[in-house]
């Protein structure tokens, strides 16, 4: 009997009923609140006052120890239940549950939970984050499989090759109705996007899911998403490459984003992920997917199985991201054209301008074969190159405007078309996977 | 008498009614409507179908030729009016109107407007966008001045420079309640950064006011915009550096942000700029300044003449700002360092992380003396380097975190720093203008 991570206060109150972290429980207030749940280990360095137990709902709630007046043990550890579920699983392979498979590649999401020993441990297997979730038991049948275990900024396109390559492995089997991707949320978009292009025509959602509080902490958001990726993974009519992330900061709805147009926006929040110039997908609301979509917008998006996987995992890396700033030193971009970089996404300012001093080295850059894409470091809204003489300036030397894709997406999609494409400059251009909104103004 | 701009079918009815650009008129149209308003002049390659009016709410509107019923001339052109109350103010020089100086820049909100010719001129002189708005002359007694005329991406940290040793030497006359700065919208908050640390101790609100859409246009948001900006001048009980901008899509606020804390996040809407992590200091409506900050927040914003000003306009460029994005080649950081860098602000990930493959370069920065300074891409929030091994290997490199504080403002900060200041790290560190809300995390 362990009583998991839990010292002094905390430890004594669930020692003194027997019970163990993973353990569903009931407990009484004194204050006359009841409330039932599955109780979460404690992150190591808090404070040992608060009992935290994760809710049906699969809301984390912490309780005062001083707040309890009776406790009360439901239910065996969850990670025994799911062990059995997983074991019943391999047995009952016809049933009638939909299909899906869990890759895991690491971030808070899949971190700092462990319920063999109630401690922290830097990764959690997939199939722990699906034992953590008994939830998930009754919306599908979930295959978990760990495919590495890496904070998300530490991430290169070589991994984006990796998953591609994997989730592409699993549609070949056919079994499966949807692919979920657990993912640290620093670069999840850059990898939404990457896995946009690079699996093209895909018959089932490929959903990334993330989260912002790791799932040992009260308030965590990792059951949550996770929950709302796998339904909407299991009945959503689309097919494609989604971020499933909290849409407000409360708990009532997921947020289900198209790969290429959502954005990470804020350090901290559960609702840290937008849509950007567009409205997500679908919201996930009470275990049920609400499409968002307006019908003018159906014929964009692919239906499940309406096409055929070509999967084109490759990346080219020499390609940079530029911020445009008051002040730049053209050197910077000369040092890029040097040192072997065969595109250029500028985030130029407002409607997609930079300084007249760089005119030159962007005219050198197109000289020898550089392109040059403009977007707006704006965020929001489309560059218009026609507007002002800048703008005109930069189209008369070839720079390429990119209407409203978003920088990021821009960079990760000029690596893919230079690995899998002859024309660069005409690829950029064009639409592929719902990056760009409005057709490109020249 | 000319009609300006207009052609065709415009022309006509307003030649018919000896009406010119400039001129209060009254229009009944078929359908009832009855409107009065300052006729503007059209764009050239505009559709002369319309006729545009200045309507007394300092929005324009356009109305369709056909649907014009009756036309007469109330008064004369604005043009003459405005050159009768210039002359009129230079020998009131005791009125007992408000004082304030308008200095022009350059931008939009100059720009595409000629009273005279009734064409279009890349620039207009602060005399002119003062005589275009008429309904300042009731608010303040404007002296304007044409500082410069730019396109805001083509200044540089020298403008700011001129710009700065321009209002410090309005300010010494004693003479201005405020001083308003017209300013192209695309980095308008670079420069309103620039000013909040080359200006310390300001005894005077130093507004920087621009425009999305030109004023020929119909629904250009340069008068509103032009007169808030005004009110905030002569009326709050504030003084510093902030910028004034629609608050939302309608015309019936304008924002008055802190010149530290806004960011251009649209590239072509009316209220393009947004406060960022905090709300806009005030809303000017109905003539009238509602302050929005807080009671705790009051001490953080300098009264009106409770200072004294300290001009400090050097810059130093020596700066960079990069971007991180997955992939990013470590040449380009050690580039930077052998180009004669000072500074690096990196706009990490998440709470303010970058790949562990650029941990070489960066250690090899701060042993070349070049300090790193870390902020976040995702904009919101603050970075966090405690709370993942990432941040922490950041911080052991000697990177330092900058809070909640904007790349864009960091950017600026660094280059007054490196030219005013002994030690570029800590000065950092403290908050000097609004610019870091909560306390930096180490």
């Amino acid at each position: 009997m362990s009583s998991g991570s839990y010292r002094g206060k905390g430890a004594d109150t669930l020692y003194k009923h027997s019970i163990s972290v993973g353990d569903t429980i009931a407990i009484s207030t004194n204050d006359g609140e009841e409330m039932q749940g599955v109780l979460m280990p404690r992150y190591e360095s808090a404070s040992d006052r608060y009992i935290v137990i994760k809710l049906k709902s699969g809301y984390n709630t912490g309780i005062d120890v001083t707040r309890v007046k009776s406790i009360r043990k439901i239910a065996d550890t969850v990670a025994h239940k799911a062990a059995k579920v997983s074991q019943s699983q391999s047995r009952q392979t016809d049933n009638t549950l939909p299909k899906i498979a869990l890759i895991s590649t690491g971030g808070t999401i899949a971190s700092k939970i462990d319920y063999r020993t109630g401690g922290v441990r830097a990764a959690l297997s997939a199939s722990e984050l699906y034992a953590s979730v008994p939830e998930l038991t009754a919306i599908a049948s979930v295959d978990p499989e760990v495919l590495m275990s890496e904070y998300s900024e530490n991430l290169v396109p070589g991994h984006w090759t990796i998953m591609a390559n994997k989730i592409a492995e699993k549609v070949a089997t056919g079994k499966y109705d949807g692919i979920i991707v657990s993912h640290g949320t620093d670069t999840m978009h850059y990898t939404a996007a990457a896995l946009s292009f690079a699996l093209q025509g895909l018959p089932i959602p490929v959903v990334l899911v993330g989260a912002q509080r790791s799932s040992d902490r009260p308030s965590s958001d990792a059951a949550l998403n996770l929950i709302a990726a796998t339904t909407f993974a299991v009945s959503a009519p689309l097919a494609g490459v989604f971020v499933a992330m909290h849409a407000n900061t409360s708990d009532d709805a997921i947020a289900i984003h198209i790969g290429t147009r959502v954005r990470k926006n804020h350090t901290s929040r559960r609702n840290a992920f937008e849509s950007i110039d567009t409205e997500p997908v679908a919201l996930v609301k009470d275990g049920k997917v609400e499409m968002l979509q307006k019908e003018e917008d159906d014929k964009k998006l692919a239906q499940r199985h309406s096409e055929k996987l070509k999967a084109r995992p490759s990346f080219d890396s020499r390609v940079a991201l530029v911020k445009y700033f008051p002040g730049i030193d053209p050197t910077m971009v000369y040092g890029l054209i040097s040192s072997g970089c065969r595109a250029i996404i500028f985030e130029g300012t407002g409607l997609g301008h930079v300084n007249k001093n760089l005119f030159g080295v962007l005219r050198e850059a197109e000289e020898k074969g550089v392109h040059v894409f403009m977007t707006s470091q704006c965020i929001w809204g489309r560059v218009s190159m026609t507007v002002y003489d800048t703008g005109r300036d930069l189209l008369d030397i070839g720079v390429i405007p990119l209407s409203d894709m978003l920088s990021e997406t821009a960079t990760v999609k000029a690596m893919w078309a230079l690995a899998n494409t002859q024309d660069l400059k005409k690829i950029m251009q064009q639409n592929i996977a719902g990056e760009i909104l409005s057709a490109i103004p020249i």
